[in-house]
């Protein structure tokens, strides 16, 4: 690595953390005026956002940047008043900072508690959209933490614009700058400086493609929160009701392909395997690839269901397609998931107290679910109210990531002189 | 690393993870009773422990091992006895695996909460005590998890006995005995080789002295969980109450000399300066040596009072010395703290509400109190019933580690039938 980009690191990180140690004791009431500073300068800023967005827009012609690609990097009025929003609406979430938990008193006289504190500086490595620059400031911001920022190359005009406005508005209501950077430069290099700053940087949050997220986990001598691959399943059990089961598994794989929450595999206890002609009807009526075990394609007996083979078991398809297996018992469900599942969402169909009991207890994903379509795990429909992404890990956070996973708890002790006898 | 190292760590890796599948299911009536025969059993087996243990101290005779390590390594009667009612009171504890918290309804009809559930397989590395084979063996097992432990080699013998009361508990209660590991050699390359198991290992946990856990932190693939330094404060603040300063100040330093939550520096407000020249007294009445700032130094005018290096400021003494600087103000207390803390445990004295409120939310610690001595920062005092270690790091857990620390948290999503509109 060059010793420049460790450099430009240095001095990047020395700036978060003297922006972090005033941002963690910000009031609440400043920070809410910050990010509505934010959403106003990016609305009057617009012009020069959008000027901002069509060099890269005309590089990504350039260098004949896919379609769907281009699609993720283009912004127009809309996508930039949907940034403002996004920012008030972080400024309208409830600050986790200082709020005390569980403070009791112990025989010893002395209370003892839990106070919520930011986590200090975060790392954020991301692609394309130049709308993570918005939400992940403002997110960093509302939680007390400062921020530095690695967008994609080919989105740079468009973060400095964007992010340009962020350390306007910090500026403007009395607060470091700092707290919002941007890694102003497109060599590479400063991604690995980044992932070795561990004098400066608490966490690291990759978003973006499978390639990005392993390199910054192989990678990084900073902690991680990320996610890998959404492997969902839905399994319908013996006792499930046919018409719950078919709306689940619809919506599951339909909803939107793309996403990390679609199922990739439904799994069909054979006592339940009568759901399984109309499932097959209504896939494949949506264009949906079916790849399915032999008992399976037995059942249903249609030549246009394919064989799926054990690499499907273990494919995030983003697609649609979606691989179907028969299973004796729920026990073979859960084996399944185990062995091929991805640790992200798994749902069970069922109406059967126990089986149901069983399956939240037993399957071990960042979230398990019982009657509801696994689309559900998302930060908004759990009412984190804003997400910055999915952690597959198992330590400090899981599953949907909202404001409080950019905090971490001290324990805090109220004495009255109190000393160890 | 030998080829050797890391198969016998993916053997004992793969046994691990079949284990923790098991134990993540167990139900806590299981586990108590578990422990309850692993304590019977190493009362039964006492003879063989300390015969195990007679053989460890006669090899640390031969090897000139020093009399402090010596003291730690041996085991008699009462010790062992000891290591059995901690198991019973590890039994004892509440079940924190299957906690549900904050289930609520969401509006989409959807309930959701969060459940608590085992890490999965943790590795113990430490060094001397064998009674921490038998604690963290307990913790491990009453969480829910697996656990590998890899003892310091001068206790090899002991660590093997207790180890086998354990698994021999396990396999009496028809639990899977590799719930409980040790690394039966005293091959160096094996921790290397521990490190690096991230495909079988979920964290490590370091116990020992600082060159072992920076070692660990420096080489691990598997998050950490760790406490480097205790270097903890005690500022007594203007609005002090002065005897109440005194019995603190004195319990804190005094009450244990080689402990993590022992105060290394002391700091007094200027207008405080009236409590110095009887803490002094008081200090080098038990022994204390004394290194001061030059303004502290010119108020208790004693010849016996050290200078204070910049060194000082920095060094966990863990012995009778203290260092002690004098302060204009709690804003220079606490930019102190900041520079030279180690982010373990601070303590103001103050009846002053706002200089109380602001030390609680200004200083980043793991543990902030005011009015009481920082020795309060331990697991037992804390309510956690026992502790696995001390965690100065920012993620996932911070101070004393108990159950819950060996734990993490799933979403869980209650529906009925609901799917994403």
């Amino acid at each position: 690595m060059s010793s420049d980009a460790l450099d430009i690191m240095s001095t990047l990180g020395e700036q978060a953390r003297v922006a972090a140690k005033t941002m963690r004791m910000v009031d609440t009431k400043s920070k809410n005026h910050t990010l509505e500073l934010a959403a106003a300068i990016l609305r009057r800023e617009m012009a020069e956002v959008l000027a901002a967005n069509a060099l890269d827009m005309k590089a990504a012609d350039e260098s004949g940047l896919d379609a769907a690609l281009k699609d993720r990097l283009a912004l127009d009025a809309d996508r930039v008043e949907a940034m403002a929003e996004g920012l008030e609406q972080v400024a309208a979430l409830p600050d986790p900072v200082g709020a005390v938990r569980d403070l009791v008193y112990r025989p010893s006289g002395i209370q003892v508690g839990h106070m919520r504190v930011p986590l200090g500086v975060i790392g954020m490595i991301y692609e394309s959209r130049p709308n993570v620059t918005a939400d992940a400031a403002a997110l960093c911001l509302k939680s007390g933490n400062a921020v530095i920022l690695r967008g994609g190359s080919e989105a740079i005009h468009s973060n400095r614009a964007v992010a340009a406005c962020l350390r306007r508005a910090l500026v403007d209501a009395g607060l470091p700058q700092d707290a919002v950077q941007l890694v102003d430069s497109t060599d590479r290099a400063l991604v690995g400086a980044l992932l070795k700053a561990e004098a400066y940087v608490d966490v690291i949050i990759p978003r973006g493609g499978r390639s990005l997220t392993e390199r910054v986990a192989r990678e990084s001598r900073v902690p991680v929160i990320k996610h890998l691959d959404g492997i969902c399943h839905v399994y319908i059990d013996a006792d499930a009701d046919r018409e719950m089961a078919m709306n689940i598994a619809m919506n599951a794989k339909t909803h939107r392909y793309g996403v990390c929450n679609a199922m990739e595999t439904l799994l069909i206890h054979k006592d339940a395997a009568d759901v399984a002609a109309d499932i097959t009807r209504e896939m494949l009526k949506k264009g949906v690839e079916i790849r399915g075990c032999n008992r399976f394609r037995a059942v249903v007996g249609r030549l246009d269901v394919k064989v799926a083979s054990d690499d499907d078991w273990a494919t995030e398809y983003l697609a649609p397609v979606l691989s179907v297996r028969l299973v004796d018992s729920i026990d073979e469900a859960i084996d399944h998931i185990t062995q091929y599942g991805s640790g992200h969402t798994e749902s069970i169909v069922t109406q059967d107290y126990d089986a149901g009991q069983r399956f939240l207890r037993e399957v071990d994903s960042s979230s398990v679910m019982i009657n509801a379509s696994t689309r559900f795990a998302d930060g908004f429909e759990y009412g984190l109210g804003a997400e910055i992404g999915i952690s597959t890990d198992r330590l400090h956070v899981r599953g949907p990531v909202g404001l409080e996973g950019l905090t971490t708890e001290k324990w805090i002790v109220l004495g009255h002189g109190e000393i160890r006898e």
